[in-house]
């Protein structure tokens, strides 16, 4: 049997959340090695060797030690081609390209204004710091522009990368969790018939829901 | 002979940019699509049929048609790989997997505050709108924390992710450019050791040249 490959980081983190739901797909053992952020274990020396940005996920396997959950997603993939679900990153090089285009714009996109509200909203209230009005005003509106190119997108296939759900769409998991839970922006979703429906999808999958499991009881 | 793939947009455009030095590394030939900006020729239905969220670059071949100029330049090396620069994206899983981690780090960590640094001291001025003297300061900041983690990585490798120019680092080039000349703010990778030594190797490259060349002539 394979050594488990080593997950560094809280499951709360949703960037560690992503490269978790993505072992659930793949059924890769892993074992999740605790970092104490509210005792900065996540800036000492010993951890910034493996992370050198000084946040979480890192991740390490017998041939590699890698950061960036979406890398450590694709790697994931590329390593365990053979293993679960087979399709999550494609299955030909223009399939794959497609979903890799769509995990740039959950990137770049996606990410800057939801990661901002799930701060702003779920995580500045739970560390009693003060919310910062406008910006949640100016994310909000640049979040609703990101999703109405995903209104039309998904109004065209069922997953945003084509007919299948990918990693693409997994990458999505984490922070809109926190938006439509914690956050209390779950309208923001359910409003857009296209997007409401593909949240109900991909976030009902066994693999995020054994995320959620993780994130609840930690 | 094959036919040229066709990247729309100005070179002027960072993203752009991008693509075409990771066009002229691989040595594929291509047909550049004028996209006319400041008419707002980005924000037309037939553009955004290309590029949904009214953006530049977008890129096509015979196969596929393609946005975010990161996911086009590692598409562009995985259907290349035998031509021109071979290690651009690595020879192995391996190689590409730590050339993808440093993309990734250039996408999450060193283009918000660069890609903000250039639009306030580079194109602000030329599109007469104000500056933001808070968001300039902030983010230099921000680039400062980045770039000493590059200094210390660029201690202990030539280039990011090892001995041999990558994707990841061309993946710098576009911004760097801007900060370097029209920001007047070369100090900030001069003044380290290891990041001024970098940036002269990277920004010497003949393909890099090439698109400097393309941007001034433009
Ligand atoms: N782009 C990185 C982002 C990692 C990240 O932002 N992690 C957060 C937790 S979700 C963190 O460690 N924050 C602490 C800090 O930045 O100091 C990735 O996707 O892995
Ligand atoms: N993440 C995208 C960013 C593209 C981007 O920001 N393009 C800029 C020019 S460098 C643009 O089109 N700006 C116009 C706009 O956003 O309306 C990529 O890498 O391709």
């Amino acid at each position: 049997m394979a050594t488990p490959v080593k997950v560094y980081g809280p499951p709360m983190s949703t960037a560690l959340s992503r490269v978790l739901a993505c072992l659930h797909e793949k059924d890769v053992e892993f074992q999740l090695i605790p970092i104490n952020m509210s005792k900065g274990d996540h800036k000492k020396p010993e951890f910034l060797k493996i992370q050198p940005f000084g946040q979480v996920p890192a991740f390490q396997d017998e041939s590699i030690t890698l950061f960036e959950s979406r890398s450590i997603c694709r790697y994931i993939c590329e390593k365990h081609a053979e293993k679960g679900n087979k399709r999550l990153y494609g299955t030909n090089p223009l399939e794959k390209a497609s979903i890799d285009q769509w995990i740039e714009a959950e990137g770049q996109s996606f990410n800057p204004p939801s990661s901002t509200l799930v701060f702003q909203l779920a995580f500045a209230p739970r560390m009693k710091l003060k919310q910062d009005p406008k910006a949640i005003k100016q994310n909000e509106d640049k979040l609703q522009k990101v999703l109405e190119v995903y209104e039309k997108r998904l109004g065209e296939s069922r997953f945003l990368a084509g007919d299948e759900f990918s990693l693409a769409d997994l990458s999505h998991l984490p922070n809109t969790q926190y938006l439509v839970t914690a956050a209390n922006r779950a309208e923001i979703f359910t409003s857009k018939q296209n997007v409401g429906r593909w949240w109900d999808e991909i976030s009902s999958r066994d693999s995020w829901k054994k995320v959620v499991e993780m994130q609840k009881s930690s």
